[in-house]
């Protein structure tokens, strides 16, 4: 049998846990396509380097058009990361019939539908699963699994990072600057974190998922998106005394043929599945309308659990390829897209708000709820045992979001409110 | 675009469910697809039976061969359960060149070796994701998602009743024979619930779900199964005070070539994922030596879930039958099956002892785990509130299998042990 040839493009920590387990586990995957796999090229920034593992260095380039521009080689595998050049890469790839393996989340966010057309046009093979969620196969999942039914909601911690600090914040009462640095010190969170802790990462991610589960073309920009460096430890330490835990969700739901995806930090009932997923884990919550709930848990990211996420991809990729089928699985977005309007999106809130300690103050607060028609589940004052203000605590019913923000617009003028110190997203 | 015809075995509650999720998602399902599916006959016992939905009377037929032999008939869609006669049903379908979706996990736990292979002769489909936990694509997910990894083991809350009914004890401190008997009424369990409470139906699973995972024919028998109907409550409030769960699980565990599968009631450490799937949830717990810890969670049954399982492989079945690709992605068993002896299973345990209430009583019992090479991780020993006995509880360390059981052997001739109230193996 003709072995498959494979290009990689970047030898980092994933592009080496690919190789190992290509060349590890060699039976299992010819049992499973019956061709051998091979890794022909691996493209890396300095060939001269030394590396973890043991490469024939023939094998080694510097030229990513060595592999592109390749005619033995099937597949290109992408584990290099970036946008501009690597899209030119992998256009180029899929305008010569190669197939493409990538984990690259930026890239498909922001040009998976231009990606999937090149591909479509030559008959070709993207595959993605890596790119949300490394070792949770929700990608084949959305497409597969839920072929049959409608999927309502879809809510994910995509980004181990976040929540690892939200957990280690929620478990030790640590501050947000102290946690993220911790993390920067093991690894978890990157020198310059912005991407992770503003949501941005999980954005990407969120607009991958929606796309798939709504089968809409979702961009980007239509991610409502706040991260977690505002959030306190004060505002944790009130999340869990309600019997909540605070996460960074993205929530993508669709109602009646309208969408709405947004990711922000969210205090989500302790007894809701998802809430108890911490650390570096990642889990993905689909509710779909005849299956109900349904969550898929897993690593997020990580050399191997995103090198095998890559690998099966490949496998697939593999088997098509005997079967001559490529580049006719891709998912199509037939669904025109309609974005929610703050007037139709409904959200439970939780409100901290620091107001003058005298007496009257409660009515008036309530007033401005009443006023623009949002009820009120539940409603805390209490003194603030660090400066002289008090705190009133408020969970609201659902409300929707312009409602909302007339009433945090109507608090600015309320002479009464201090600050209004924090406002949540509730779940469940 | 010729329709593909679809013929049903059954108009139970999910036979129902399927015709109304592929007359409802008719578009949906065509846009996925590229064709129309239709279902044109329904096997019933009883065609002038009343019936929840309007359905053309003509479609109906009290003869499964009026399907099985039907040319015009492409896939035969089975839900009417049974092992006997619903075999020769599908044999025949196959024979004749019909694809088959079933969730029918008895037959596929039996017989699973002999369909797929006359499938295989005359490259049809067999599908059977709604054989296993009904929401949850845990089939798929095993075939495809982990093709590139190792899995070393698979733990699932597979039985919603038993898990309904151990949820409900460690909620409300209630017996077993008082659950049972409101899980009955509810619909949750059978007036002969054995095949549930006793792991019957958890084992039938198991052995589906670790002959796709470990790429071994694994047959029913090989699994060691024992059911909840003598755990007490009692059990329940010990495991929680030393931080555990007792769920019904079935353990599959694969180490250098050599596998086991059980399915018994299982001390699970709170802080597992698994340990908070409660009442009628399923959960499939999956670890990959690349990968690590996976987990799926869903509803295991019920008529819409299984229903919506039933046409994501109907949508499976499909697409291939437009390809023309049908009968090739059958997951090959080509590992040879090698069960673990006892020596090679290595467990924690529990014990729960019931003992004479006098001194020396704990230095004999520990010396008979020392002779017997079982390690101890905590004893405690305690005054039964309800009795002139002592209890001692003891959690060891790993401890193989064999060596368990000569110490309940020698345990039997110990005078100072009245009675050996309760063992349990520990996870987590």
């Amino acid at each position: 049998m003709k072995p498959v040839k494979v290009g990689l493009l970047g030898l980092g920590t994933v592009g080496t846990g690919v190789v190992r387990i290509v060349e590890g586990h060699q039976n299992d995957l010819q049992s499973q396509t019956g061709s051998p796999i091979v890794i022909e090229k691996i493209l890396v920034q300095n060939k001269s380097k030394a590396r973890s593992i043991q490469i024939d260095s023939s094998k080694l380039t510097e030229d990513p058009y060595d592999i592109v521009h390749d005619p033995e080689i099937d597949v290109v595998v992408e584990v290099m990361g970036g946008i501009g050049n690597t899209k030119e890469y992998i256009l180029e790839a899929l305008s010569r019939g190669k197939h493409v393996v990538t984990a690259n989340k930026d890239l498909m966010a922001l040009h998976g539908p231009e990606i999937l057309a090149k591909a479509g046009e030559n008959r070709c093979d993207v595959l993605y699963e890596a790119s949300v969620a490394g070792g949770i196969p929700i990608i084949r999942t959305l497409i597969e699994g839920f072929s049959s039914d409608r999927i309502t909601k879809i809510m994910g911690i995509v980004n181990g990072t976040t929540n690892y600090i939200l957990t280690k914040m929620s478990q030790e009462g640590a501050s947000y600057s102290e946690v993220l640095k911790e993390a920067q010190q093991l690894g978890y969170a990157e020198a310059d974190p912005t991407s992770d802790v503003e949501g941005l990462d999980a954005a990407r991610k969120m607009t991958i998922l929606s796309t798939l589960g709504f089968r809409t073309d979702v961009a980007l920009e239509d991610v409502s998106t706040k991260g977690i460096s505002a959030v306190s430890s004060e505002d944790i330490a009130y999340a869990k005394r309600l019997g909540y835990e605070l996460k960074l969700l993205g929530i993508a739901t669709s109602q009646d043929g309208f969408i709405s995806v947004t990711v922000e930090p969210t205090m989500v009932k302790n007894t809701h599945p998802i809430a108890s997923v911490n650390g570096v884990f990642n889990a993905v919550y689909v509710y779909g309308e005849a299956v109900g709930e349904t969550m898929f848990y897993g690593p997020g990211a990580g050399e191997l659990p995103t090198a095998t996420s890559i690998v099966a991809d490949l496998v697939a990729v593999v088997k098509n390829l005997r079967l001559g089928i490529n580049g006719q699985h891709a998912v199509g977005t037939y669904k025109e897209k309609k974005l929610k309007t703050d007037e139709q999106i409904s959200n439970k809130y939780f409100l901290l708000l620091h107001v003058d300690d005298r007496a009257g103050v409660l009515a008036r607060i309530t007033q401005v709820f009443a006023e623009f028609d949002v009820s009120l589940e539940s409603v805390l004052q209490q003194p603030n045992p660090n400066n002289p203000d008090a705190e009133i605590i408020v969970i609201t019913h659902d409300a929707n979001k312009a409602a909302m923000k007339r009433v945090l617009h109507a608090f600015e003028s309320l002479d009464v409110i201090r600050k209004v110190k924090s406002v949540y997203r509730v779940e469940g």
